[in-house]
């Protein structure tokens, strides 16, 4: 017999679940659209040679590589493989169509990666990546840009509570060199750094040490980042440490002044009052070159979403480098977030339709795909019980189970006299409605009922 | 050097082709929604298990298959396969989750799927479908609300001279018993019949003869057919000879009757007067079990869809007969005739945004992103140029070439002065506007432009 579950590490998303997904997807899709972020899709396989060498040792194990067909089948070769994230197909997307690219392309592309992790919770081997870059420009109005429409999303959804967190890979380096830590272990002491939410002060200290850095440089380092991180610390105070620390160090001032100008231009946007600068923040990510940028909200550990200024990657097949900004959003993150706090509209938990039809006899149906027409053509949603049923009861009951609302009977009582017995499930009031006013009822019905939530 | 190219077979998606993809299927989406369909998705690949022979040996060999992973790569073998249409993971799932799926499933699906066909004009290895199904029930109001809906996702995208062809697998068995064609020729004679659009009478006439039937049976199937079918046939008529020519046959009678009750019950809904019975419709498929149904528009070889009752396959994991029946969309197809067509609202054709600021030193900056926020909040599609420059004609060259129709400009006598530059790119018209009424004027401008299209 075969398994029926879907592969390791997939998910089905049957209906109720899937409307929350296309509600979050159509909120992304709509703000990125007002900031002029332009959609774009690759295919879920890319030749081999595209994603090769790409992704580090590591990652390199991860992509899922599909078997040549036909003859060629039995070489047990790949000659394609599943896409592994959207950044590659995008640096392929940006060398292959120069000509037709706008010289500043913003787009945002919203599909399913796959990798070929060891499914735990919340890992999945299928999952979605929801990407927003604007290439081709080095101005800071990027960075503001992007930190604006990544808040306005978050508000969209309704989240209140997120904190946006910002650091520059230069003031990183800079105030690293200023602690004593020399360059060759900055590597080093930023995967330290970076645990510094989950291990606490003294277990990076430990760390730190273990790590090869000096006993003064750690505690140096540990006292500057204790004094200008954590929710309290305002943007102002924390820029002028910083700029104190850095002082003499050019690539490093220059940074706290690009932190300075990107919390400035945010003032009047969607992000303003969110920005915290958190000098510790380095997302592990070695190919940022400019801004670091997280978003998170106080009941998650971890991010909901990050991104930065990488300068040089995005020119990888071009084989020069091609300015970028890039921010992705943690869409299956945002679904737990959301579910757990019943963020969703409670429309959306209302299931398939607002009115269910049904027939008593054949001689009914008719009049019901008539009724159902009627009612689609004025945007209610509307399913059709599809067999004749001498009584009420099987419709009511299955209706019920589907949460529809409305209950819309066509008995031969009610074709006779030219009516219809709508019934309310929440309220179980009942009533017969001529048919000739049936619709204005129901849609009456269905706004006041969605004012009234 | 790698090639950017996508892999052979497979598309990139720019902007303006994504944004005419993803407008039918917001629309097919409103539609079936509206007809109580309720959201699938599936994962891109299955176990290999779940797709092995269910494709006849045509179709295996067509089949993407995933190499294993790990220390199990070496062994040249798949445990994965890419999904190669979305009835058989509808079939898994209708097993997978029997008691959290109602009785009467309905479910739209709109994804990928993976077929290693040799790429030709209009042919891909990746593609979307687009299907609907009912699932659980075997009454013929399914067929009724499956071909209405097809017919407002049509009239929804502005095709206005659609036809629905309709048949009956037991329709089609009694006629060509009934002339003459032996139950063991029946699908050699399908495949000649179903070519009647293409090849004409002499054609199929030929073709019979070579594949075994008879002249006799031949001629009188091609007689009967030559009655009936093209584009004058009325319904009525075409039923009234059918009923005729498989009397004594019971099956058959009642897959008659069958259609005539389909065409009575679509007479009050979008489906109303475009079915057309066509006793030749076979779509070459084996699995129909009742109605036959294909939509067409006149300027296409082919079909834009088809579909029917297929009463024993979604039960092929369960062991036991499911009643179904579905509908698939032809999106491509859709897409190809609505871009010959110029089908598609002016408004997607109009690029990212419908305003773009610019701004002429770094001391405009700030107000760029304020005024950017404000549009944004007002609904406006808005591009920020991100660069100063000091004169116009810079952003204004790159707006006219992103179709943008309005230039926000915000240059240091404007700041001075309070008010915003504001150029009509398709009137040519500049107007200073003052900044507290340039959120109106510009909302307005749109409005009326989008009217006045």
């Amino acid at each position: 017999m075969t398994s029926t579950q879907p592969a390791r590490g997939t998910r089905d998303f049957l209906p109720d679940e899937l409307r929350r997904r296309q509600y979050v997807i159509d909120v992304v899709r709509d703000v990125y659209r007002r900031y002029g972020f332009e959609p774009l899709e690759t295919p879920a396989f890319e030749n081999i040679d595209t994603l090769t060498g790409k992704y580090g040792d590591e990652g390199g194990k991860l992509i899922f590589k599909i078997l040549r067909r036909g003859e060629h089948e039995a070489s047990g070769t790949a000659d394609l493989a599943l896409r592994y994230d959207l950044t590659v197909p995008l640096a392929r997307v940006v060398a292959q169509y120069q000509s037709e690219l706008p010289k500043f392309f913003k787009r945002y592309q919203i599909q399913p990666v796959w990798r070929a992790d060891r499914p735990a919770r919340g890992r999945y081997r299928e999952f979605y990546q929801c990407d927003i870059d604007a290439i081709g420009s080095t101005s800071l109005v990027v960075e503001a840009d992007l930190l604006a429409a990544v808040s306005d999303v978050l508000l969209a959804l309704g989240f209140t509570d997120f904190a946006i967190r910002l650091n520059h890979r230069q003031a990183l380096a800079a105030m690293l060199e200023a602690v004593g830590i020399p360059a060759a272990l900055h590597g080093e002491a930023l995967v330290a750094l970076d645990k510094l939410d989950k291990i606490g002060i003294d277990g990076v200290s430990a760390e730190l040490r273990s790590r090869g850095v000096d006993e003064a440089a750690a505690s140096s380092a540990l006292a500057f980042l204790s004094g200008t991180t954590g929710p309290d610390a305002g943007a102002d105070a924390v820029l002028e440490q910083l700029r104190v620390l850095v002082e003499g160090r050019e690539a490093g001032i220059a940074a706290v002044a690009d932190l300075r100008t990107i919390v400035d231009l945010l003032a009047g946007t969607a992000a303003a009052g969110r920005v915290r600068i958190d000098p510790s923040l380095a997302r592990g990510l070695s190919y940022y070159t400019g801004a670091i940028m997280e978003v998170a909200v106080p009941d998650l550990a971890g991010s909901l979403g990050g991104g930065g200024r990488y300068d040089n990657l995005i020119g990888m097949f071009l084989g020069r480098d091609v300015p970028a900004c890039g921010f992705s959003l943690g869409l299956e993150r945002i679904i737990v977030v959301m579910t757990e706090r019943k963020m969703f509209p409670p429309d959306l938990a209302r299931g398939a339709a607002d009115v269910m039809i049904a027939f008593l006899d054949d001689a009914g149906r008719p009049a019901a795909l008539t009724l159902a027409a009627d009612l689609r053509r004025a945007g209610v949603a509307v399913d059709i019980y599809p067999e004749a049923s001498r009584k009420f009861d099987k419709p009511l009951k299955y209706a019920a189970s589907r949460h529809v609302r409305l209950l819309a009977i066509l008995g031969p009582d009610e074709l006779t006299r030219g009516d219809v017995a709508l019934k309310d499930l929440d309220t179980r009031a009942q009533q017969n409605v001529p048919r000739d006013r049936i619709v204005d009822v129901i849609a009456n019905a269905i706004e006041s009922g969605e004012a009234g939530k």
